[in-house]
């Protein structure tokens, strides 16, 4: 007899391309996430039994779809074809938001399938298949939100070939604030507007920031995690494939914003705040913007998610 | 009556362009270093009076001379054109060497005529007189040399303009070997050979190299700081100006150094160890390398020195 109530899984959202650490940090969030249910079943093989949220938007076969190849792939390196496990996926936030929405569904079906198995890797073992799930809706091997969303807080990629991620300390008090304005941008046409190349005085103007920010965040330094939290490389390209970024950016600011930029490729864009009373000032300040163009938009606001992907 | 014995203060030598941290992260070494003795005189403004160990290639006149010039800027800035100051300079270092020789100077003068005059400014206010003072030699106002040798430890720049600049943590034991082969390279030439852009991939590798730097000083995780102790970027451009360079690279890394890369703008050449036995036969093995090619050369091994410019 298999428990059918099975494991029900948690897995947060997350704000990669952290201003100076394009490509490389990303931190998690509270809300919103993904929710998956993992449970037994005779038959051997992953297989997708129900997806809720999504407007028929994600694909039910397993090889197509990020939580179900994440699973795959986990089961595969387990070596426990023998295994058969059914999933269902439920999508508590938008895609293509720039919210890691696949890296949360890949994130949470690995802890799922994990925990189904009674916990024969550690969470950070499950990285690399998190990883090759999200890849599929990606299209490239990426970290950035999959390693916040998987263990929370903030982390930093060294490198994606070898999944060589650290954590970066932080202050407790940090808020984040996202919005997510109902424009459509593909993570993929996110990237292709981008230049290959960029001069090496912003490289230097650029890693003086990153190096900073992580110093600010290490010291509880707010003032210089504000000087720091710029990004002179990426966002003067994406800008402009967000309607009003600059009018919400310059609103955050205006509220007392420690720094805001694109959260991931767009359309979303975050806000830092040293506390919670000017993250919620924040975030109606960037909301009422879009309001008055008549762009409809969802407000999130939290504490970095020190947790990452939880069972419920 | 003047004290005629005046202040003597030692400022050491310095490694900027720390592999991943180029033009944005420095460290101070023990040794070699530089002298200043400082006299108050009757006849107001500055006066070098004596130079020694520069074999008649610094300047007397003080406009031209990074410690005169250093040293009339703090006095123009504290409004003390009445005080009369006379400097010996005793180069204790070799030039064009990338050892920071000029930043020394710099900051041997700032900290002896703010001595001389009782102290009224910290040794961190010094800093930008110091960096208007090495830029004579260098063209470009930049921080990475002056802060270390000034301030001691491993000093991160965010930006030069403003002297915005960050101290990194770092594990006691680290030691820098550094060599400096009898070749000569001008920091104007070293700058003019590198290519004004690079790519975004590159940027993101390095970066993820440099947040990872920090993060290993800072947590005491060796292996971190072997893994992200890379220049990906200026390395590769400028190695083809130091003869040798990879073979003595691969001399250092194969003795069991952390990383090894070139200081400042060559043509000495760094490694970073965890202790002082490992320093010692790293830097044999660096020095054998020019020995056996009959290029004459000078080895510096200590400790990272975190006191920075000092009164002896």
């Amino acid at each position: 007899m298999r428990n059918n109530a099975g494991i029900k899984v948690f897995a947060p959202a997350s704000v990669a391309n952290l201003a100076c650490g394009y490509d490389i940090m990303g931190l998690a969030l509270e809300k919103p996430g993904d929710e998956i249910i993992a449970r037994l079943s005779d038959a051997p093989g992953v297989r997708i039994t129900k997806i809720t949220g999504a407007k028929g938007r994600l694909p039910y076969e397993v090889h197509k779809n990020t939580g179900g190849y994440a699973a795959q792939k986990l089961l595969e390196f387990l070596e426990r074809n023998d295994v058969g496990i059914e999933l269902e996926i439920h999508k508590k936030m938008p895609f293509g938001s720039g919210l890691g929405s696949s890296a949360a569904s890949a994130a949470a079906a690995v802890v799922a399938v994990n925990e189904l198995l009674k916990r024969p890797l550690t969470k950070r073992e499950l990285l690399p298949f998190a990883v090759l799930g999200e890849q599929i809706a990606d299209g490239a091997i990426h970290a950035d939100n999959v390693a916040p969303s998987l263990l929370g807080g903030i982390i930093l990629v060294r490198d994606n070939a070898t999944y060589d991620i650290q954590r970066v300390p932080f202050p407790k008090g940090l808020y984040v604030c996202v919005i997510y304005p109902h424009v459509e941008i593909l993570t993929r046409e996110s990237r292709g507007i981008l230049s290959p190349e960029i001069t090496l005085e912003q490289h230097v103007k650029q890693s003086g920031n990153l190096g900073s920010l992580i110093i600010g965040l290490l010291n509880s330094d707010f003032d210089l995690i504000r000087r720091s939290l710029q990004d002179i490389i990426i966002e003067p390209q994406r800008a402009k494939l967000i309607p009003s970024f600059y009018e919400v950016k310059n609103a955050a600011l205006g509220q007392g914003a420690l720094g805001c930029s694109i959260s991931g490729g767009g359309p979303s864009i975050f806000a830092i705040t040293d506390n919670s009373l000017v993250a919620e000032r924040v975030g109606e300040a960037m909301q009422k913007i879009f309001h008055d163009k008549k762009i409809g938009s969802n407000l999130y606001v939290s504490k970095i998610n020190s947790e990452g992907t939880k069972k419920l």
